[in-house]
């Protein structure tokens, strides 16, 4: 028994050296899983009090899932892949082969109660057309690692499974969450020139972000790690419209020291000599807890002590994070903005705005993400440099709806005129201050809201840096007057659907 | 031990009965911790363990308290309670007189770390004439016993308890939570002018809820239970702006039957005949789930299936509910409008005013708790009869933070500009549609804001019946032109101090 565990964490592994990237880390992940001491220690004990090893694998997994899934959030959804794991093991016991995607020589499209991370880590991309699920959220791995991968995939469509027989024709359209069964020819039709009409933007010139009558809108690249900047250099990056720096706290038992940290970043702005890089200060709490920033007993994480909140609380790790910024500003040539995450107001705004000018920074902004400072826009923007809206939070707390939790997972739409309102507050307040006003939520990575985004006075976009080609194009085709009608027919819409259907036909 | 232990349990309970009300549940639940027996076998075996009786009961409660602070949120503020029942067993098993308040032949204003429910119930309430607490937030027991019983009480005021000797002169301030050391004369007039004003108020004749130049602002109270309605009428109630109707719901396994509902209804409704008596639908979920309606595994029970969206979810219970309001009110001579929590938008409302009105309810409404509903007033006002703002929930939300939580708790402020503009917007909807926009949050008891609501469009004012002479009288100070001047003022203002300054001054 101890043996099949052994050999499913190695080849879980394996696998994920061959996935590479970010499938490694969850095959990685999956892999520790099953070499857990304490896990092959309960199974062994069921063995000793005769249940037999199939069995016994069986209920020691379920009884760890139950506590995953007890735990909720981020590790219950960590609980899938535990499933693969036990099965795995258990076929090994059986001595047949390890569950997984069927075989099939032509293209097809793949619907499932829910993928295990080593499949879809190692899936066919030549043949897998698209990924349609049952099971998983916006953060299961499928969803994740179909996004790396830019497989087409929609996560979470429930019963959708019994009614699909094999050999069905589907057609899928993952940038609105659309799955057709049985097409008509004319549904296939457009699919296909949608399609075509991708494939062609994926070829174009990687010109700047501007709108058919010359108006500028940078399309400016959200990464992760300084090595994320070639990549979206390569994309046709203008610079970093929201570079998150957790990755260098996340895994450390207190923060990092000056020094490392203002040797990160000089890599990052070196990476972008003569561009913009606009550096959100660490953003803990929530659904990425520190334990040296943040209380792990709150009842509601996300309305809790995070971002800006928790700094000014240890305020000595953000004094060294401005100052770790400065040093690396002075030594580099990119253009350095620095926001905090979760300002709610004027006087939060001119707190971390005083912090970082005495530290040396030239530019100080703040990330609309709290519906208050949509509703105080005036005043933040005369206190702030600039505003850079993340809509996924503003979204998640404008509807009171947790962005991570299925049963409200229907509110997290930025195409609702709840959200485009307050945008709206935002930008009007942006133009009347002369205050640039950007986007770096995933909103900004829809083509279609992109337009709906710079009518509402958007000034920049910030987005994954494979939705530039889609968004770059689409700028392309209205001029500023016709995106602000879009913009405007969108606002009067009472929903997320209407809003959208009233941008296309304004 | 034992003896000690079911001893304790006794006197915490006779104390209850004498304090009786809420006091008393507070009692009876210390009692019943005394009574725990596997607290009570935890002792036994720390004794049996060699250690000596006071140690023991010391180190099993601390135990007991650990778990319940790890539990957080309301779990977390009952380990003070725990704290008392320990120290008086300590004492029996001593056999020295339990801890308490001090005894004094003069009236005295009580500063203390915290104080156990023991002894905030049973105050001699002749002498006592305010409270302060280090710790304690507002779900505290202290907070909540002085507030039933009226004593004016500041809690949570930190670091206070070691700068002031017996005997110094003090200023308590509840309305505005600020305690003065060593007042001026100029401070201790002013506070004897205030108290003196207050007294009058509370003397006053129980006339309708109005402005100078005679516009209607009816007071309505905020009730919990069928039987609160004597008190709220002998106040001067002209109706019931909030009937919360968890208590027929709280302790159950499953929802109520129709028939008993019908009857708690009717019992409402018929103590207020010919007068309004809004009724909002179960709001369950965050703080006060319920087995059979909500999920436990919620990361972020605020911003999870709560409200609306859980009775939408087991649409039956909410059908049972409006059923019996209906058939109560075909049984009375009330006038009964119906009300849903957490409503975020316009498709919601019509959702719940469709169900209402095939279920037979005449007036239908939305309460404002979730700020997209404050950004879409005026689609929502078009779908619904009335609004209803929750003051508490919808500060809470537009700062994203947690009105329970300590560390953010300085946000929960409705007095900041942020919620007043949001309030606006509900209140200039409702007069462009001609519907009214009721508040019925902690924001309606304090007299000074109840006057800026009005400012902003509120037509009318629901809060804990205490608080009617006070904002009766404030609101016969000012015509409706000097609330809306008040109300203007109130909105530019950048803090909810400056807010507070700005109205007292226009």
């Amino acid at each position: 028994m101890r043996d099949a565990l052994a050999h499913v964490a190695a080849e879980l592994s394996d696998r994920g050296r061959t996935a590479g990237g970010e499938a490694q880390e969850v095959l990685e992940a999956a892999s520790l899983m099953a070499q857990d001491p304490a896990l092959a220690d309960d199974v062994a004990t069921r063995i000793g009090q005769g249940t037999n090893g199939e069995r016994a694998v069986h209920d020691a997994f379920e009884q760890f899932k139950t506590m995953l899934i007890a735990l909720g959030g981020y590790m219950a959804e960590r609980a899938t892949d535990l499933d693969d794991v036990s099965q795995r093991v258990v076929a090994r016991l059986r001595g047949v082969a390890a569950p997984g995607v069927p075989e099939s020589d032509e293209p097809f499209i793949l619907i499932a109660r829910d993928l295990a991370p080593a499949d879809t880590a190692t899936l066919d991309l030549e043949r897998t057309l698209a990924l349609v699920t049952q099971d998983g959220g916006p953060t299961s791995h499928t969803a994740i690692l179909a996004r790396s991968k830019s497989i087409t995939a929609v996560v979470g469509v429930v019963g959708l499974l019994a009614e699909v027989p094999d050999g069905t024709r589907v057609v899928v359209d993952a940038k609105s969450g659309i799955v057709v069964l049985d097409p008509s020819d004319d549904e296939v039709e457009a699919a296909r020139v949608e399609a075509r009409t991708r494939a062609e933007r994926a070829d174009a010139p990687l010109t700047e972000g501007a709108l058919a009558d010359g108006t500028k809108v940078p399309l400016l690249a959200n990464v992760g790690r300084p090595e994320d900047a070639v990549k979206a250099l390569e994309l046709g990056a203008e610079g970093v419209g929201l570079f998150r720096t957790e990755f260098l706290f996340l895994d450390a038992k207190e923060a990092p020291s000056v020094a490392s940290q203002t040797d990160s970043y000089t890599r990052m702005l070196q990476a972008f000599e003569g561009k913009k890089v606009v550096v959100r200060v660490l953003d803990a709490g929530a659904d990425k807890p520190l334990a040296f920033l943040n209380d792990a007993e709150e009842e509601n994480p996300a309305l809790g002590l995070r971002g800006i909140r928790a700094l000014r609380a240890s305020e000595q790790i953000l004094r060294d994070q401005l100052e770790a910024l400065a040093a690396a500003d002075a030594a580099t040539n990119a253009e350095l903005w620095v926001m905090a995450p979760m300002i709610a107001n004027q006087e939060e705004t001119e707190y971390f705005v005083a912090l970082g000018r005495e530290l040396g920074l030239k530019v100080v902004g703040a990330m609309a993400e709290v519906p208050s400072i949509a509703v105080l826009a005036d005043q933040v923007m005369a206190a702030a440099d600039f505003v850079s809206i993340g809509t996924n939070d503003l979204t998640q707390y404008t509807f009171a709806a947790d962005r991570m939790l299925g049963t409200v997972a229907s509110f997290q739409d930025p195409w609702h005129p709840a959200v485009l309102r307050l945008v709206k507050m935002l930008g009007d307040a942006g133009i009347e201050a002369g205050k640039p006003v950007g986007v770096c939520g995933e909103a900004a990575a829809d083509p279609a809201l992109a337009v709906v985004l710079v009518g509402l006075g958007v000034s920049s976009l910030s987005m994954s840096p494979a939705a530039f080609a889609d968004v770059r194009a689409e700028l392309l085709e209205v001029t500023l007057e016709q995106a602000q009608a879009k913009a405007a027919a969108a606002l009067l819409a009472s929903t997320a659907a209407g809003a959208r259907d009233a941008a296309a036909a304004a």
